[in-house]
């Protein structure tokens, strides 16, 4: 057993390369017997990924706040604190904060070959307004 | 993508098989690639679970309040808001609320076989109470 204790986390500013304005990852597990990956991503409002997908999927818990995800090719939808968002492996999408409200989110995947995310093309501002 | 929204979820009641106290079980995600399962638990203040071991760990991310984790042989140990516990396969192990203070946490684990834990013996009022 392994205790991440919240009050001694770090976090790491979003490359501009992933992500679109401010956004801040905190790391906070691995379970090395299944490779499951868990991390808390905190958005300022405007503030989203790059397009992307995942090998094996992802699951979203919203912890706080208000946002927007989208699958390519799918209307934009909303999401607010306590829903769950599920990503299909290779389902090629992105997630971020809503223009006037702040979003955060713990992020659960399973790395595939020591990868566990695959990243695209930025989202565009008329993307991104839906 | 699907999402599952918090606004619709469904609490069950912890059974007095696997928990002592009120316990609240919302089962928010599972994704089908990976088989990793997500729940929300809540658990009143003096609630906890019974001793038991996941085939693949676990991971639980301590969304709200104070609570206490033991892992066999080893002294409890205090969890706040924002920790985050690893639990490894087949550590034998139970986790619930202060007894003072209500515990929330969402926890994510793989699912072997149809089985994500293996369920044992009561945590006493003595082991508990540290």
């Amino acid at each position: 057993m392994e205790l991440n204790l919240g009050a001694h986390l770090t976090g790491k500013r979003g490359t501009p390369d992933y992500f679109t304005g401010e956004v801040w990852v905190e790391a906070l597990a691995q379970s090395p017997s299944s490779n499951v990956q868990m991390a808390r991503v905190s958005f300022a409002p405007g503030a989203r990924t790059a397009w992307h997908t995942h090998p094996a999927g992802q699951i979203l818990y919203i912890s706080s706040g208000r946002g927007r995800v989208q699958k390519q090719g799918e209307p934009l939808r909303e999401i607010h604190a306590g829903d769950t968002v599920i990503i299909a492996a290779g389902e090629k999408h992105w997630h971020g904060a809503a223009p006037d409200c702040p979003m955060q989110h713990i992020a659960v995947h399973t790395v595939v070959g020591g990868n566990s995310a695959d990243w695209m093309e930025q989202v565009s501002d008329a993307d991104y307004g839906g």
